[in-house]
């Protein structure tokens, strides 16, 4: 209880500012918006058609959309920390697509019973979250190593490449399920939508990779490159869907396939808001059984939901509010209810979205503040003032654009400060300082607020009117995405990162260490590595392993959660401490020893020095993960609370 | 006359060597062998192919190998720089081509005389050819700069690309022609083709793309990686042909579509051989008219041969016998007389063939004298040898391996001296050389011979026997593989990177200087460069232009002649003539100011150091572009005929 208390109040404190600051930034609030809720509809979109595939329809991209639009504005309006994003997910979509292959696989439950058995499943989820909450399990976050996390996240990349290739398969042969719409089924016209389906997903597939390094590219403009690199998959997809359109007349209509979902005004979509009424025809058995699938639900949201928000709050981002993380359980506890009892698949917080969101919003900010000081600066030159008055001048510009306290804020203004005061010191007093390198000694900020996370889930709801175009998207293009989805997840786990060194030849293990590479290959000799990983890639074969159990794969979670001990209590016996901690250590311990930990933030100072925000925005892609994890995360959850002002602070500050 | 009776004396003195040396390489000489034949048997399939389509199957891929087959056994035999591999190459194709367009023009030649009147062209070609080579013509090399030869360059890729877009394309339209293989023309059909068109259009340009850098990927073993990246071409050819063999049963043969060739004991293919009874038959009018597009053709392969023989002896690989550029333009006038008098289209001198075959050559014998020298030094470390004494063994075994001068020996063999005599002086007079670590100190040595040249056109004849599999090949294999070709020739090409240049926003130009780059990037202000491109550029496209021209298109290669005195005359008019230097000078001009130039060669030396020829081969890569031609080219013509032995030293040497 302790733990929700402290999230309230702290986060009670800073309520009116959540909204005040957005509308200080003005208009240009809405490039974060526009990108994030580009970020987040899509793969909602694609979750839906996989969803309505493995439910036989039941649900499709119109629930998603609701769902992620609906907990999207509980959590911006009511949650505890703004800048994490919540969407329907791949934790929600497998266990739902498990639930009712269980579901059906009894007549008692069935196709019918299906959304009102899995409203049990999330009533029993959201009272296990809210326990949890409730009881501040959040300080077991610490527990929760690379170990786990990257198995995991290695599974579902798998599961995700899996969905591609049987999703391009299945292009070739005839769908089944009523909602039949593609033409006559002569092999002819199939092979024609299967040879489609093989250029649409693998054109999807290499021009979405292409257009994530637009930023570094050497032609186009910066503010091209920008655009590409931060709305370029959504782009790609829109390109690919538009020219999927193109097909010559004769193509029979339905083929390439496209989304196969009804609108949200059919009656087919009309039918969830009622379940919680079916709810009671489920039989007792069911009511209870349902536990097994909460149980992997709940722990599957408690730890996908504080990681990422953990990621939303990283130390590089310098957030000043308090987190949240307790009260946010408790939130998603209540969405997840809400969501069950209308028939909605619930939501979580969501990777890489939520640290894309702080990134863009720190970006921005940036830019708002520097603009400000560069003016003052100017201003206070024009009137010749002495180097300590322009300083002076600068700091309280920057207090005002930051709303921080003064006495802090000239601690994390000292180089400036030095700047300032140093150069041009030559030519007497005044400062010849030149006010548009201000970039280099500016700390970064990001303008935390709720508006634009409220703003995305609207959107977001929004987009559900825009359906009929929607579905114009043919189903092999996200098929591609799915297959981007899963590869751009790979580099910055380090799993994988260890399997690659696996393959490498011993004469180019070399190579590595000239590139940002993790410290463990410095630190730990290459045959400690090797055990490490195969005993894990044997441990994710067997989890892999599971999902295919029929019935059973409901449990998949599980092998996850024993990870937790067996990192505890078993694998200590094998490894060395040290070797153990380099290999899957709580982050700060992965911090020692890392040649990137000091370059990486130097790096993006003189870059910006030169080109400005755009060449920050691009050192900033190299920093983090395809899961929008800074490659090296300088503090565990614990830490980063500390590092985060408390109410007491926060206003006498 | 002098010339040719030069080159004559010059290569007789090593006639005998040209075929000991072989033999004394021992069976490791089939590895270069394989390589070239691979590298050169594919171009002129695809070449044929593109032929038969021009030429409504009168020429086809049986007349190409045939001709290849023919025109290189005689060149290796009796011809005069054996590392120079010909071939039916781009320019031969395009002039057929108009050749036909023409001839088909009017009904006194027409289809049925075509390849004798083409018989006349090549009797005057051979007769100016051998002028050419009578009146030591080849002197005027050296007024060949860069500007013509890279705007040519530019227009044969562009032309490559051009079929490569119209071959995917017309994949989804029925083919016209007496030999109409495809089946029912149903839009259906024609759809798929198209489509299985695309799929390995792009599989084969992609996958190409990527095998061509295999030797620096970190995966797979140095052998695995050399063998992909020596023959990966061809292998992907062959696998994308075999993939075209798995479609399903149910779609009708001839889809994907396959080459449309005539097998060698074809009655279609055997007309050729009497054509030149057929040659009476032309009227006179058009005998005379031949000499028009003869001239364009001795004009082309004037150059093309003497360019490809010239980049063969780069001054990097240390050839030691005598150059023969006279006598062989004597030679290849022989070799088009022979060719079209039997109704083939000739050959001429290839790139990237050419420089190919010497730099496999000079990589194996690398291999050789190593192997010898290590054993050498190691022995006389056994028995506690002197350092010189030691040192002095092993220049005996360079020597016997190397079968040059000892004197000349001595000189080259400075490095490796020193660092036998210095290292390890410590321990006193006795050697603690690591013989290992001898690559660094060995200079390039390459065995010059005909057997390589000789084989390698051999088996292009045999794999005439294996045209029923050649056939095998679907067309759009060959569209990928034209695309490939066009856009593995852009890199090294100074116009293609001039026009790069000016596409690079301003910010990122630094860029460039950070990789290998030409010095006019250093020393030629931007604006200049920019001039003398679009110049360029403009004057390409009007090159372009003139190729589209129905039937005076066969003038195509007379604005590139002009050219080269619009250089010498009326440029210097407009550019600082330091500037044109730079822009377009003669190599060794290009070399002042160049980073690389110093680089270059000590990389190679430390790489070998550790992991040895894998690794050299690698840098060899680095340093050649894609038409084979090092980046760096030290020595012009003239300089080049000096560095190499003449008869009169080479004997008394």
């Amino acid at each position: 209880m302790k733990g929700i208390i402290q999230d309230v109040k702290g986060r009670k404190a800073v309520y009116g500012d959540d909204w005040s600051n957005a509308f200080a930034a003005g208009p240009r609030i809405f490039a974060p918006i526009a990108y994030i809720f580009f970020a987040s509809a899509l793969p909602v979109i694609a979750f839906g058609e996989q969803l309505s595939r493995e439910t036989d329809g039941s649900l499709s991209t119109v629930e998603t959309l609701a769902s992620t639009a609906l907990c999207g504005i509980i959590h911006s309006l009511i949650g505890g920390q703004p800048l994490l994003v919540v969407g329907v997910a791949e934790p929600t979509v497998i266990m739902y697509s498990y639930i009712y292959s269980f579901a059906i696989s009894s007549d008692a439950v069935g196709k019918k019973l299906y959304l009102a058995w899995a409203g049990w499943v999330c009533v029993w989820t959201a009272l296990m979250l809210i326990l949890l909450a409730v009881f501040d399990a959040c300080n077991i976050l610490n527990k929760f190593t690379r170990l786990a996390g990257e198995t995991f996240g290695m599974l579902i990349a798998v599961l995700f490449f899996q969905q591609a290739v049987k999703g391009m398969v299945g292009e070739f042969s005839p769908t089944e399920g009523e909602d039949e719409k593609s033409p006559d089924h002569s092999f002819q016209w199939l092979y024609v939508n299967g040879l489609l389906g093989v250029i649409f997903t693998f054109g999807v597939l290499i021009t979405a990779l292409k257009s994530r390094k637009a930023r570094s590219w050497e032609y186009g403009t910066g503010w091209f490159r920008s655009i590409i690199a931060d709305y370029g998959v959504p782009l790609v997809v829109m390109a690919w869907a538009a020219l999927s359109l193109t097909v010559p007349r004769q193509v029979p209509e339905g083929i390439p396939r496209r989304l196969q979902t009804p609108l949200p005004w059919d009656p087919a979509s009309m039918g969830h808001w009622t379940v919680f009424m079916d709810m009671a025809k489920v039989p007792p058995g069911f009511i209870l059984a349902a536990i097994i699938p909460a149980v992997m639900v709940a722990g599957l949201y408690f730890f996908d939901h504080s990681v990422a928000s953990q990621m939303a709050q990283q130390k590089e981002f310098n957030i000043k509010k308090p987190s949240a993380y307790h009260y946010d359980i408790l939130i998603l506890g209540i969405t997840t209810l809400i969501c069950g009892l209308i028939g909605l698949p619930p939501c979580n917080g969501v990777l890489p979205q939520s640290p894309m969101h702080t990134k863009s919003l720190s970006v921005l900010n940036g830019q708002l503040i520097r603009k400000k000081m560069v003016q003052t600066a100017k201003e206070s030159m024009m009137q010749h003032d002495s180097k300590s008055k322009t300083y002076g001048r600068m700091e309280e510009a920057f207090v005002e654009m930051d709303g921080s306290a003064a006495p802090s804020a000239a601690k994390e203004l000292k180089n400036l400060k030095e700047a300032v005061m140093s150069e041009g010191s030559k030519e007497g007093g005044e400062s010849s300082f030149d006010p548009e390198k201000i970039d280099a000694y500016l700390p970064v900020r990001v303008i935390e607020q709720r508006f634009s996370n409220f703003m995305q889930s609207l959107l977001i709801g929004v987009s559900l009117m825009a359906m009929p175009v929607i579905k114009k998207i043919p189903t092999s293009v996200l098929w591609g995405y799915f297959a981007y989805m899963a590869i751009d997840s790979l580099p910055g786990n380090q799993f994988w990162e260890r399997i690659v060194l696996l393959l490498i030849t011993p004469t180019r293990r070399h190579k590595i260490l000239e590139r940002p590479h993790a410290s463990f290959n410095e630190t730990v000799p290459f045959k400690e590595i090797a055990k490490f990983t195969i005993f894990q890639l044997i441990y994710f074969l067997i989890c892999f392993g599971v999902t295919w159990i029929p019935v059973a794969g409901i449990l998949f979670p599980l092998p996850f959660f024993f990870l937790i001990s067996i990192r505890e209590k078993i694998l200590p016996k094998f490894f060395q401490p040290n070797h153990l901690k380099e290999l899957d250590g709580v982050e700060y311990e992965e911090i020692e020893g890392d040649p990137m930990r000091t370059r990486s933030m130097s790096l993006r100072r003189t870059n910006s020095r030169d080109a400005g925000f755009e060449e920050e925005a691009e050192v900033f892609d190299e920093l983090t993960t395809g899961r929008g994890e800074l490659r090296l995360r300088s503090a565990s959850v614990s830490q980063e609370r500390s590092n985060q002002v408390y109410p007491g602070n926060f206003l006498d500050g």
